[in-house]
């Protein structure tokens, strides 16, 4: 990475957890100046507008997901091991890389009713996270981990339900049991997957 | 009611509508006012401020979830019926009563992070329901239709997964099989609490 990249990627790194706090809506340059003690023109230079800010910040959202979700799970064996690498990769994604937790999880209710490119954005993202849970579903079908005739896009659904669970009670509720809830629910997944 | 009640009572749907679309933090008497053509000043006269106003919206919508879901739930017989009816009155409270959907999904995301009175009352509302959703497993454990030993407080996690997951799923992705995921969903939970 030239010395340009490495500014623009730890401008974003900052940017990505202040979304994760606070939301992409309030998410401009004048907010990410006061939180980083960056110069606003010199963001400016970077981002010409709010829009262009939250867009790169969302896109920079989705690198990181690739790094800390998408390419560990692959990296597993093909079958219910990748499944389990799967939900442990996003649990440590959740917990451990943005302070507020899933920034994808919170923007997703912040543009389910507000029209425009951000919107856009996080339909393709949320589209292919969907798409890449029954993939990897479908690995543990091939492999026989699963029952053949798994319904992959239900367990999509309900895989889902678990990080969304566990997103809603361990941040507003400060709920300590979430973590083993969302556990315990993947076991019964896989026992029903697997039935 | 009195006159005064009923029109309190009407400010309020508005500002639950409102806030269903938009969130509760950008909810104030100068947007309530732009959005209904209600006189700044007479809001004002009712609620003095905005955390007053985004307070009174929230226990409103409290309100309008207990007519809307507890109610029905309560009125169905107790056991597996119960549970069903309380799944189908969170249903439509979702799809049916606010255009923005669960007002209470949103706010939880928006407060997660941010302490103050709206977090308390929402941390409040929010236990109030998991419990709620507890005590009717629990009847149909005690009715015979759920197994003796099930795992109440997890299953009431698996149920809200499916109310999460739906809400995500049929809001921002205009997914048309979200209904019958979630449906499906409660199938499934049905049959691993009676197994």
């Amino acid at each position: 990475m030239s010395k340009g990249e490495v500014t623009r990627a730890a401008i974003l790194d900052s940017a990505l957890g202040l979304a994760s706090r606070i939301g992409f809506n309030p998410l401009s340059i004048g907010q990410l100046a006061a939180a980083t003690g960056m110069s606003k023109s010199g963001l400016f230079a970077h981002f010409r507008s709010k829009e262009a800010l939250q867009l790169a910040t969302l896109e920079h959202g989705r690198e990181r997901f690739t790094d800390s979700v998408i390419r560990p799970t692959l990296a597993a064996p093909r079958g219910m091991a990748r499944v389990r690498a799967l939900f442990d990769s996003w649990m440590s994604w959740e917990t451990e890389v943005l302070e507020g937790g899933c920034v994808f999880v919170a923007a997703s209710i912040e543009f389910d009713d507000q029209p425009g490119p951000l919107h856009d954005a996080l339909v393709r993202n949320q589209r292919d996270w969907m798409e890449f849970i029954e993939i990897v579903a479908r690995s543990a079908v091939t492999e026989g981990d699963f029952r053949a005739d798994l319904d992959v896009e239900q367990f999509a659904f309900m895989l889902q339900g678990l990080t969304y669970a566990f997103h809603h009670t361990s941040r507003l509720l400060d709920d300590s049991r979430a973590g083993d809830h969302a556990q315990q629910g993947l076991e019964q997944l896989f026992a029903a997957a697997q039935g």
